[in-house]
């Protein structure tokens, strides 16, 4: 795509506070942003996430209060919380290659010395010591293409640190199932009138931001 | 932008181990991806980052040994660094708010109460117990919108956790500028015969990664 364009979609896009009920997001737009949430890139490829897409009134009115009263939570169109596993197994490792050894139409085996590397880094390794903190890293990239990807399909989103992640995994079932939420992102399009949409947007020049060497 | 254009591109994009060094990227495309890492939105607008931009080969090559020997970091077209503050500080806080006030042409006094809350957050709060590992968090964002943004380019890059802060932050003299890097991204085009970039993306499916409420 020219650069135009995509610069054009980024200055765009802002934290939209209020979302219009009237006009949820075309189906088209939204599997769309799924699947580019799905093609994600995460560390070694182990996608340690679960994306939790909420368009259930009640649910979101309910989630409301765990998000310090911030009404875009209940009027968005699509709610998502990118959860992560709260521990990360060698089980979980061993799916993985299974799965790329499916894929890619190879032995398992053939891939023991990246298993054993994965194993001894997220594992048993460095990162196993703050498997939490790991899988929040890779939300997070999730988050950064979800943004631009939405931008570019001109649909507004909302990402919020500020809400409390006991308050969604209790609503959400998510200790259950190993899984604790990492971040949240509000979706649809922006009220008419949605004060923040007018205000010009607050970056650092280049000059202040880049190191070259 | 079409669904389906966005979704080539992301399907195109994958961790570049060889770049071909005879196509280092285009000024006009480099520019486009700097305004981009600039866009990306941050917890409370903070951008607590820094971009460092390497393109000096000594530079790189010297990088490799710090990077478990992997030799992208040498062939790439620009070796991309983002680091993080190691603290974040009043001062700190006070310069985003002087920053808002003169982008939006408003007193720096009607912005108390918000400056107050980020104080209370990321200096003295929660957040501030672990600043690194939050601005972690937001240099991960600006890793994924800038693999999008890359993608969308036709800019090749290769994601990387596998390096030692310590050692970069030594080569680039980051620590005494307050700042420790957080993860580092090779980007250029890939080189014709990197194996790796015919082999099946692995990804689970929609059914395994999303849940719906």
């Amino acid at each position: 795509m020219e650069t135009d364009d995509l610069l054009q979609s980024l200055r765009w896009r802002y934290a939209a506070k209020a979302f219009d009920p009237e006009r949820p997001i075309a189906d088209e737009a939204w599997d769309a942003l799924e699947e580019a949430l799905r093609l994600t890139p995460s560390s070694y490829g182990m996608q340690p996430w679960k994306f939790i897409v909420i368009t259930d009134q009640a649910t979101k009115d309910e989630l409301i209060q765990h998000s310090y009263g911030q009404k875009q939570v209940g009027n968005c169109s699509h709610l998502l919380a990118i959860a992560v596993q709260t521990d990360v197994t060698e089980a979980d490792v061993d799916r993985f290659m299974a799965s790329t050894a499916e894929t890619r139409g190879v032995d398992v085996g053939t891939m023991d010395f990246f298993r054993n590397m994965v194993v001894g880094d997220i594992v048993n390794g460095p990162r196993g010591e703050d498997i939490v903190g790991w899988g929040k890293l890779q939300a997070y990239i999730a988050l950064g293409n979800f943004m631009t990807s939405a931008a570019l399909l001109g649909v507004d989103c909302c990402p919020m640190e500020g809400f409390s992640p006991k308050g969604y995994d209790e609503v959400l079932g998510l200790a259950d199932k190993g899984l604790t939420t990492a971040v949240v992102c509000p979706a649809g399009h922006r009220a008419e009138g949605d004060k923040y949409a007018d205000l010009a947007k607050v970056r650092y020049s280049k000059e202040e931001l880049f190191e070259r060497v």
